[in-house]
């Protein structure tokens, strides 16, 4: 079973097999960036390709998007992000360290009660904050804390060379507004008709100011996102549809079921404008089982339609704002909105509505990390250990090895052939270094599901061995049923 | 024959089609960043797997990687960019209107020279540069300019919450630089050998001072990067090797072959560390034939990991510099570096060099834009204008559309077993509604090579009729050959 119990062995664990390197290594590296190897890049796209299949391609009612990170400043105006997207933060009066106060920990106490996501920050504002008996995790002092502030989170830049065009700009925190500030779009050139969803898989940063071991707080990350559209009443039916649809997502792709559960978020987590969320977690096996986010699906209700609506009858505000956002008043709601380029006419009950709108949003990072945990795999075999990652052929980074048993006789020409022709529709390695147990070994190290051997009797009777990853099976199978065999095997 | 002979019907028929939408148009557009819509998504991802699968996939010496944008300022100090990539500007006295020098019109000219890319600053500053006949874009004034200044086209923003670790950091203004800081990584861990390469598909940016005309030079843009690391003296033939295979894939992909050329750069062009460099050039339709840069292969040497060699010794410079990169100089080149981390041991001569570097550097947007125009195309049929894609089968956004010919005996079940069968494989599409050859027309305009309709005929002896976008021509198929059949005319 599997012996990952510290944190450190997951990432001793990617950085050996070439999954995941912390960004600028040769720099001593840059916190809370990481960088995907030659491994690591196959299993992410693996991932990414996994979800827009299931989510997009064998679907009928999402269409997909690409949006750019960079948007203009209004989009975070309207959503909101642009004036609230902050955590409450107080500063170590001894030694200026800046920490979020919801992950002050007591003076007593072993651990704080660390949410994952960022919680409302009026309603954290609007609490009182004892701070007296909280320690600074960085010098120890207890209770010396300035009073709590509100810091914000989207990275800034400045774009443009002349001053009557700079304008400055935020990375985009998250893909979703990309998604609304297209729906108009999408609604006018894809011939989709409510229910109907808008995916999309994309970077979104955040300036955390805690960020956490590893790969599950980072400050550059990747998404997928889908704003799934619906008729207000029947936004509930396809939160539970969506909630079912993403958990059964990571258990067909092989993340064990003990290690997947949902967790309702309670009310005081609740974003002001969502109607329900719930996360989707893993157990990560170190410690004594860390359960961590991988997805949420949420009912954002028609809050960011309608904002958006609000913003685009702020624009003008915005030309005469000189750029400072800040100092800009979102148009007040009115009804006539609910007739805006935002809303939705249905043509069957001759009606129009603001749509309701629930998103699964996932990390991908997070997830390649929880596909690889959960693949990960020590066995006792002759007397030897076997390591393993038993990913998911959907997500095995490369889908069959192909071996000469010895380099003579032909064996590597005939090989190199059948890899060759394997690399025209999937990823196949070849390789003739070594005794064939090793090379056997190399693959179940990097999660290979199949190895084919090219030996002696190949020559006599045009058959070769094919050796499964997860029982060490081994048939024979006819070289000219090899790929139609293989790839109904691997689902592609 | 193709009548995009302005780049408003470009623009106009990507946002018809929802390929390409200008980013945040419901706030009145954000200049120089871009949106994919339903269909442009699924181009823009085949043209990435379509890269990816020719240049990593079927090659044994490539192997892939996915930096984060997010790097370490060192990596920028030592590759160059923090000091120096900059443009030359001026700056109208009259109306502050900042252009490039070297887009600078002369009074009488119809058009300055425009290079594509930027020029090398420190060049361009040692030259002396006489603006006295040269005319400000945006108010007609002639000769009234700064003396030329660098402006950095480096976005720039903060990052941490505290003092003692926030740091300016740049957006990448290419991909390359991450995989030069990764070449010990991957060395490490992925049993590579010289001659190999790493390849890596993700966005940049830069902050221009002039962007272009819809998506040819925008901010936000998305590179796919090759750096093939060779053995000093086989560069020159892995420059030719490279730059033969690059020009093919855009062939083999569709692209006609008189609307390609190579362009080599002139010595003024080509950047100080460049032996050779040769740009792919595409001719867009518009105007008298608008020769567009896709592609460049360039010849970096060893200059880039030298580079890195020197800054990993100014490391020590860095942690004293207070954040201030401009502060540090970089240590000298000195003879041990030849043996540094960045070099390579070549087991079979036993010699350690630092390998030399070809990269074939392609922009994904542009090249997807030209394989949209180039694929756009207008026939007469019947006395009727037919619109259509003519896309290669693995980009095309829609592989297969399935039809009932008729609503009723069962047709549209038929249609939707067979829709959701292919789509487990590749991207179909179902339609129902309107006349059939309305439903063609549709989809010939999307560029779907092939339409399934189900038939009367198919209720008696269960064959469909296959209809080719190309050549309309429509052939019968048993059902049980579909799936197969259709598999091998996509090759996937």
């Amino acid at each position: 079973m599997a012996k990952l119990t510290k944190l450190d062995d997951i990432v001793s664990l990617c950085k050996r097999r070439g999954f995941i390197f912390q960004s600028s290594e040769i720099y001593g590296g840059l916190a809370s960036c990481y960088d995907y190897g030659p491994l690591g890049v196959e299993l992410k796209n693996n991932v990414k390709k996994a979800w827009w299949k299931n989510v997009v391609q064998i679907r009928d009612d999402v269409v997909g998007l690409d949006c750019s990170i960079l948007m203009h400043p209004m989009v975070w105006k309207a959503s909101g992000h642009a004036d609230k997207f902050a955590d409450l933060i107080a500063e170590c009066k001894k030694c200026n360290t800046r920490t979020r106060v919801d992950h002050l920990k007591d003076k007593d106490a072993d651990q704080a009660a660390e949410h994952t996501e960022h919680v409302d920050i009026d309603a954290a504002q609007a609490q009182s904050h004892d701070l007296t008996g909280k320690v600074c995790p960085k010098c120890g002092v207890v209770g010396q804390f300035t009073e709590p502030m509100p810091f914000k989170l989207m990275f800034e830049t400045q774009m443009g060379a002349n001053i009557d065009d700079s304008m400055t700009m935020h990375l985009r925190p998250e893909t979703a507004q990309g998604i609304f500030a297209n729906f108009r779009n999408v609604l006018d050139t894809a011939r989709v008709k409510i229910p109907f969803g808008i995916a999309q898989i994309g970077k979104s940063f955040r300036n955390e100011v805690t960020t956490k071991a590893f790969i599950f707080r980072t400050r550059e990350f990747e998404q997928a996102e889908l704003e799934f559209f619906c008729e207000p009443g029947t936004d509930d039916e396809w939160f539970e549809h969506w909630k079912e649809a993403r958990f059964n997502w990571y258990l067909d792709h092989g993340i064990k079921k003990e290690n997947l559960r949902f967790r309702e978020h309670d009310a005081d987590e609740l974003a002001h404008y969502a109607k329900g969320c719930v996360d989707v977690e893993y157990k990560f096996p170190f410690g004594s089982g860390d359960w961590q986010e991988l997805e949420g699906v949420a009912n954002r209700t028609d809050f960011d339609l309608r904002q958006h609506q609000r913003g685009m009858r702020t624009l003008n505000k915005w030309y005469e704002s000189d750029g400072d956002i800040s100092k800009i008043e979102l148009a007040d709601e009115a009804e006539e909105y609910f007739k805006g380029p935002l809303s939705y006419f249905d043509d069957q009950q001759k009606r129009r509505y603001i749509p309701y709108v629930i998103e699964p949003s996932a990390g991908i990072d997070r997830s390649a990390l929880a596909f690889l945990v959960d693949a990960y795999d020590e066995e006792e075999v002759r007397g030897e250990t076997r390591n393993l990652l038993r990913f998911h052929p959907a997500l095995a980074p490369v889908k069959v090895a192909v071996f000469p048993l010895v380099k003579k006789e032909g064996m590597p020409e005939i090989a190199r052939n059948i890899c060759n022709d394997f690399k025209k529709y999937f990823n196949a390695f070849y390789d003739q270094k070594g005794a064939i147990g090793r090379r056997y070994r190399r693959q179940d190290e990097a999660g290979t599901p199949y190895c084919i051997t090219i030996d002696g009797q190949t020559l006599e009777d045009k058959t070769v061995t094919l050796r499964d990853r997860d029982s060490m099976e081994q048939t024979r199978i006819p070289t000219d049923q090899l790929l139609t065999q293989i790839r109904e095997k691997l689902g592609m």
